[in-house]
């Protein structure tokens, strides 16, 4: 039989809880083709592959590509993978995804190639550690600011998963007793510093009476909900129930960051996800002011970086899966 | 030349804030002779090198074994650790003792045999790795509830350093702009869960007219401090304020080790330390209570054991240092 020959070329979708990005990249994981898509609201699982695939096809076609020639299609997703079968289940950002769902053996069938699928979060630090701003450390902190917090562990130079659960940064306690998270705890990181809890939030305080142009800007620029651009916009105009809102989520974020170097001591904490790319430049120095406040060892802080890959580090990510 | 003919037995030194501890075992790491002293206040590290000494010849003659002709002896210290030259620099809890020590090379010479140094909670945590509650168990946080509270992280079968300053669980933020710890940050577990914290906040609400048999029980038993013997008998006594304290502990020390159990997601919490050793039958249903209830993943908590090792348990890990 003469084997099947397949292009060096390699795919890369990042799943998340509002848009899909797949992009195609060479042997240098250069991306030289990608697609992005809103993440269907209708539809569960089955609507999301047959998106994430569509995604991928347009990829592969803006590269000129037949998706069934490439080496094979690596898949960040949020909830629980199971990196062996490529099932996920637990997707809790995306509507009716709590049964487990073959998500692998999906977009194998529909694409034609070999589909791995890893952690959303995982795959992105991933990313950073080997083509981004990780390069050159053995122990790398992700932490990936947007809709929840996430965290990816990179220690002695190879992913730290845990059982299967680690990095989950977010749900940190810093505040015991304090605001509710959305995963129904109380205090946790994200409850101050997630995008989603920060909205929640912003709504309780106009209910309360308090004035902000958050939900005009939100209506003006017909977003569904109140994204990274629409809390830069805020900003920017001097709105001050966002400024004390995206101030009290970098305190959260320096205290909670803090706890994890105190435990880890890691050469370098890396800043990513929606906000945290939107909010690098801007924000960074506040977030590491309040971090080393809270170091143990004052004197060795970790260096602090902002994404370098920006919103392909996910898919690029999981491209590196197949590599 | 004839080699030196070595025993296979060695030393172990566990060296406490307010005691040493020092034994000598044999192959199979049974404890064959021990010794214990205060850690002497007035003199710096060479008075407390020379006690340490002292101590091991006298866990020696208890086993009938010179010190010179062991294997080697181990060291578990406080304060910054340098493994390769055995220095001991900032150790917070031993007085006069910031700037580098050669703590293994004094030993050396006085003890006539090879002697390796390693950080206290990392080795104690590794002997309940080894030999103790760990066992079987490919990864473990130890937490070490005394004067402060250290961690130690097993991760991988390894353990975990960072940069040299890893495990700092007892300066984990468990509540931002919280007490103030004795490290100078504020709203570290340890601001709560400390002796030393909890014995300072006991003065504190006394000051202000709250009443508590603590300091008299203290006299009583003719204590410098309140030791965890005295919390204990405060506690039997139905004593309000210590029954307060002690259930603040708790609870930071709940928040605190699920932040971590939630960032590494390990197999087993190991809880020691004089504090930890002495409540854990008593308090570690409450704690792992609370740690349970800050849980991310509330349906897969880790294992939860107390120390099984003992008082011994820094010393043995030590002795493994030479093994």
């Amino acid at each position: 039989m003469t084997p099947i020959r397949r292009s060096p070329k390699r795919g890369g979708i990042d799943l998340g809880g509002t848009k899909i990005q797949a992009i195609v990249v060479d042997a240098q994981n250069t991306v030289i083709g990608q697609a992005r898509c809103p993440t269907p609201h209708d539809g569960g699982p089955e609507a999301v592959a047959d998106a994430m695939a569509a995604a991928l096809r347009e990829a592969g076609s803006s590269a000129g590509v037949e998706p069934s020639s490439l080496r094979g299609v690596g898949v960040g997703s949020p909830g629980e993978v199971d990196a062996a079968t490529g099932a996920v289940s637990n997707a809790k950002n995306l509507p009716a995804w709590t049964e487990s769902f073959p998500l692998g053996t999906k977009l194998s069938g529909a694409l034609g190639t070999r589909v791995a699928v890893g952690n959303d979060v995982g795959v992105a630090t991933h990313a950073e550690y080997e083509l981004g701003a990780g390069r050159g450390h053995d122990s790398v902190l992700g932490v990936f600011w947007g809709t929840g917090v996430g965290g990816g562990l990179i220690l002695g130079g190879k992913q730290w998963h845990g059982r299967g659960s680690a990095g989950e940064i977010g749900h940190m306690v810093v505040k015991r007793d304090g605001a509710r998270c959305p995963c129904g705890n109380h205090g946790c990181m994200e409850a101050y510093a997630g995008r989603s809890a920060m909205e929640s939030e912003a709504r309780r305080r106009v209910e309360d009476g308090e004035h902000t142009d958050l939900f005009k800007l939100m209506a003006k620029h017909g977003k569904p909900r109140l994204t990274s651009g629409i809390w830069e916009r805020a900003l920017d105009h001097g709105d001050k129930l966002a400024e004390q809102l995206i101030a009290r989520a970098v305190k959260a974020l320096g205290a909670g960051i803090a706890s994890a170097v105190n435990l880890l001591d890691p050469e370098i904490v890396i800043l990513g996800g929606g906000l945290g790319v939107r909010f690098g430049e801007r924000l960074s120095p506040e977030i590491r002011r309040h971090m080393e406040k809270n170091l143990f060892d004052h004197e060795h802080p970790p260096e602090f970086e902002v994404a370098a890959l920006g919103d392909f580090g996910g898919a690029l990510g999981a491209a590196l899966l197949v590599a």
